[in-house]
């Protein structure tokens, strides 16, 4: 936690920028009410209760009247940053918006950067900083998946888990320093073996909180499918079948944060990106070979990967050499008889053991119904497999978790190798110091920058 | 008015679509509180005062904590509506916006159509339609100028106006009833002459609020303006210097809002738009021809022109077919003596003797800086033209002005010819009603469904 401090009051619009009904100007900090009763014409606001709205009006730069307002007051510490907070709701153009952010300044305001109140409420003890992180993570999230794992961040369960780990090995490190102090006398007060087992514990809870990762990252992000198999054997058809009707939805809820994303879309709790389908999409055979060569390495970044093979498709397999797919769809049932089905069926579960077998046609409303769930169940499971409830997702907190995998894996090796007490409780200290580092009960004042920095202004 | 009959309540995003800091759903109707409280951990807001701001935590749909949430309380007849009103304050990613209306929308509420919020305002005689007609105006505004306009009507000085004037109609009604009452009495009560005299004052100040319409419509969407003169006079710099470093600054204000408009410039308190002159700009000999008619185009449709001469330009000049220019500027009087740049201003002010004439280099600061001038010098001349401090602004209001002109012409014609007063007292009432339209006392649904249809959702 850095010192609360907070000498200047900052202000910024913390709606989303552009133009819409109200628009909400954010002011915070030691002189809020008299800041902003300067440009107000209405009750005095530094006389109001906290938690009350009131109506009246804002005054421009030129000390005309600029809006017709309602500014609710929020008195600290009941208040997101924990200072003095004043939200200013003005109809929602973006020349009344710059305006009363001018006049906010002229006033004394000082313009907020990114995350600053954020950054304020994490200064004055209102919030760890993986809380503070998760707020970026909730604004952010696009499916309620990755709503759930950042409110479930946001609201402490991750911290609380840190927090379990750390007194853990603060258990350890307390044990061993038992040991040390009354190793003279030869008494052993926790044997070794005790020692092991805890740090094993413990190094297998940072393993699967390290690994979940790959999971959150994800979920968060929208999970990369790949869609591969040899021409004609219907990717694009599939594809359109699994967008079908939400397209539309979907362009409208995604927006155009990513260029490179053909086809998103949501399938219960989960985002999905399929990437790189368009150039799957336009190979014909002069062009095969660069086709596969892109299905490789689809496949290769995808986090899910889908074979189709047409049954109909006499062709020799030339699948081999791609990776391991999750799902394998076995196309155009409707072309071949049962048989060839059930044989087709028990030959890839053979070859490849963990995958999910689906068979059918692409205009089957049933069989893309079965992919879609094939999907969601491949996710559920792995949003279940993180430590509790909890998914890391930030690439921060993962490099902690490595180095506290590294220390605690030394940790182990010292018990191991019967090392002397001292070297081992260094080895707990750092762990202990980069679990600390994840909410922030040690950090400095660049690592904030960086982290703040990253969200948007008037947040 | 139209009868305030809320049955249903509504919700919606009121501020800005996309993801911000923070979102605020509103919700409004009689049954607000109760399907609030439906969703709402927290204290029970059915029971809390007016004006006061409660934490909480919003349910989404599966019965789930959604977000930490602000609802704050505005009980009928104290709110923008009209009728109970929550606003609920949420963390602005877009999947907590849908789900929180998703929710609101299973607890009860309907979806609010397009300015259904004002529509309610209006209904429940908070405002007259004109004010509601400037809401939309004033949140679509993006300079001082066309929001003072839009401001001025929303609180009702435009209104008032024509409150004025319709009494004075009312009196003109009184005095030829009055006549008519008493007419085979012989007694003249008011004599024609006096009627005449202020169906005349009435035909003026109708005919000056018509007439400002081309300036306030100017004004509200950004004043057009084309640099036009011979190839090579320096239109391109010209144009390039007026932008100067504030082209980042309008880019980001303005957005992508209209794709044709090359340049969008603020200067002083108005949005000027310089159409068209990439055509201008392209131009080159062999298509001469036509880059001039692209002039004549954006001449005819520009609100101001400037026309740029080159004084260096010995060729005989080709711009005595064009629209009279409001600015002209001598351009390159660096290279030739004063005496020459005399002669020209004393030639053009002969010329075109409304236009303001300005000469000098492009290069120069204080050439540009009277050039900036004299753009705001014509603007501030036009606003202030109007009737009073009104300017027209709304095509509909200009098409009831137009008609109720030519009522009350009808009028002065009629006392002219000395009609009965009878026939009189009908245009009378027929000018009446036509003003009454624009301030919403006389309505239809499909009016009002058309009018509020152009507002954006959740106002």
């Amino acid at each position: 936690m850095e010192p609360n401090q907070q000498v200047d009051t900052i202000c910024a619009i913390s709606t989303a920028p552009g133009v819409g009904g109200i628009a909400v100007a954010r002011v915070s900090g030691p002189d809020a009410f008299e800041i902003v009763d300067k440009i107000w014409q209405g009750r005095r606001l530094a006389e109001c209760e906290s938690h009350t709205a009131h109506l009246g009006t804002v005054i421009d730069t030129q000390g005309k009247p600029l809006d017709q307002a309602v500014a609710t007051i929020y008195r600290g510490p009941r208040s997101f940053t924990g200072d003095d907070t004043v939200e200013i709701a003005v109809h929602g153009s973006r020349w009344i918006q710059r305006e009363l952010i001018d006049s906010l300044c002229r006033a004394g305001c000082r313009l907020a950067e990114a995350g600053e109140f954020t950054r304020r409420a994490f200064s004055s003890g209102k919030m760890d900083l993986a809380e503070a992180e998760a707020v970026a993570d909730m604004i952010a999230s696009t499916s309620r998946a990755a709503h759930r794992i950042a409110s479930t961040q946001m609201r402490g369960h991750y911290s609380a888990h840190l927090g379990a780990l750390r007194d853990k090995l603060i258990d350890l490190a307390a044990l061993l320093e038992l040991e040390l102090d009354f190793s003279e006398e030869e008494v052993e007060f926790a044997s070794r073996e005790k020692l092991r087992t805890l740090a094993r514990e413990l190094h297998d809870e940072i393993s699967r909180l390290t690994a979940s990762f790959r999971s959150g990252a994800a979920i968060k992000d929208g999970v990369p499918v790949a869609i591969i198999g040899p021409t004609n054997a219907g990717k694009s058809s599939l594809l359109n079948a699994l967008v079908g009707d939400d397209r539309a939805i979907v362009s409208s809820i995604h927006g155009t944060t990513r260029d490179i994303i053909e086809d998103t879309i949501e399938i219960g709790d989960y985002l999905f990106r399929f990437q790189d389908t368009a150039g799957l999409r336009t190979t014909d055979d002069t062009i095969e070979r660069i086709g596969i060569d892109r299905s490789l390495t689809a496949a290769q970044k995808a986090h899910i990967v889908i074979l189709v093979i047409d049954l109909s498709d006499t062709r020799e397999s030339q699948t081999d050499d791609l990776a391991a797919p999750s799902i394998i769809y076995l196309n155009k049932t409707d072309l071949v008889d049962e048989g060839a089905t059930a044989e087709a069926v028990g030959r890839v579960h053979q070859q490849y053991p963990r995958a999910t077998v689906i068979s059918g046609t692409t205009r089957s409303a049933e069989t893309i119904g079965k992919l879609r769930d094939a999907l969601t169940d491949i996710m559920d499971r792995e949003a279940d497999s993180g430590a509790g409830d909890i998914l890391v997702t930030n690439a921060r907190h993962v490099q902690a978790l490595t180095q506290a995998l590294d220390s605690v894996s030394r940790v182990i090796q010292g018990l191991d190798a019967n090392l002397s007490g001292d070297f081992i409780a260094q080895d707990i200290r750092e762990t202990i110091h980069h679990l600390a580092a994840i909410t922030g009960d040690i950090t400095t004042p660049d690592l904030l920058a960086t982290i703040f920095s990253r969200f948007c202004i008037g947040k």
